[in-house]
């Protein structure tokens, strides 16, 4: 089994080999860029992990691991247009909408969603493209709430927003993992614990959700409680969860 | 077997049952605003002939059917964008950014690629999404050339930007109706013809693409021997094409 921080050298890896749709031509410029301004990988580190606790190879789940990846990096590309956050700058870099323009920006975002589809298309099952369209929708849904509807429970709005692709992030790799669909229940407990997790620790680094409603402390207390039901999950998993384990405590305390 | 006229109905009524996907929340309505904006239909009903023609009833084919007029309606709310061709009607309505703002627009595009995805991925195969994929990248890679590279071949946009969407009605077709992969490749050629009459008999229309480049009596002659060709790969395919070669006769004919 790897580290978080051997996966996440994996996906690095995987990402910069990734071989883009040769009749994208010279919009690949922009997709690449915008996959190539980095970030944590922690969606596509998550999937690789469960998909070892499963006994599944890392290529196995690779193409899963990078579309979540993807979906997530198309969010951010279209998050930032002027139209949306206006956003000028991503991670120190220019935004792609910045660097190559409104409406190339506009079709890098889409590139990127019909990248992702391709990659969960590798599979002979159609479930990873499912569940991954599925999170894809929900995530919209969220950034809608968010962005058009005002006073919108704020906690619903991140449930969907954040949480709705770290809990695909789980589920991609149990499909891409064979897992029978009737052994995902415990695993998706799981996945549901970890899109909380995370969102609740992002509401504390930007200090809103969470924080607005319960103060910095319950939020505190919040994230650790979500945290502590996450490991009591793994827990009951039958398989060596250690690297899962590593992965939500980094989570419960990362400040970035 | 349906005529094309019958089909067009089976496909309306189709996409007013839709159930789109509930985490949509209210992104939902500008997501059934652009489908009910309408439109030929054309491409949902080569795939459910080509499927009628294969033996496969209509329900078979439906949800891969109507993904491609999914992605089909996508590309016009992102190109209809300020950003892109800054359209403010669409088939004499507002465009979806006219009526609901540019942002909830991007997201309906977005949701609309998504849902696609999720009809795509109802199959247990894996196939009809990929090839969805592959024909999405295809098309965003045309209209890229179209608007960010000055000077770019003309036809080769336009067999991306317009002809490829047509392919896939095809191929899509192929994969839902079950069609082993080695029995594809007279369809495929079939596919190939039927995307060039569509294109050229739309720069017909428009006076441009092939017009500019060949006159207009010369663009006539060339949708004339596409519109030859697809008869001629029709007729060699050993099942009752009938309604596929009505609707070939009617593309080469169009005026709208």
């Amino acid at each position: 089994m790897h580290s978080p921080d051997e996966l996440k050298a994996l996906v690095e890896e995987a990402l910069e080999q990734l071989d883009l749709w040769p009749e994208l031509h010279g919009q690949a410029t922009s997709v690449r860029y915008a996959l190539e301004v980095g970030g944590k990988r922690v969606r596509p580190v998550i999937a690789l992990a469960v998909g070892e606790a499963l006994g599944a190879p890392v290529e196995q789940v690779m193409p899963a691991a990078l579309s979540i990846e993807l979906v997530h990096t198309f969010s951010l590309v279209h998050d930032d247009l002027p139209a949306m956050d206006n956003d000028e700058e991503r991670r120190g870099h220019p935004s792609t909408w910045k660097k190559f323009g409104e409406g190339v920006a506009v079709l890098a975002g889409d590139a990127l969603l019909a990248e992702a589809v391709r990659l969960a298309a590798r599979y002979e099952s159609s479930a990873v493209a499912r569940e991954l369209a599925e999170a894809t929708l929900g995530m919209i849904g969220g950034q809608y709430l968010d962005t058009a509807v005002e006073g919108y429970d704020l906690a619903a709005v991140h449930r969907l927003k954040t949480g709705r692709l770290f809990y695909a992030s789980v589920t991609l790799a149990l499909w891409a993992a064979d897992l029978p669909v009737e052994e995902q229940a415990p695993w998706r407990a799981f996945a549901d614990e970890l899109g909380l997790l995370f969102q609740i620790v992002d509401d504390i680094l930007d200090a809103d959700g969470y924080v607005r409603e319960h103060g910095a402390e319950g939020a505190r207390r919040y994230a650790d409680k979500a945290a502590e039901r996450a490991r009591g999950r793994l827990a009951e998993l039958a398989v060596d969860t250690s690297v899962l384990r590593d992965i939500v405590d980094g989570l419960a305390v990362r400040t970035v």
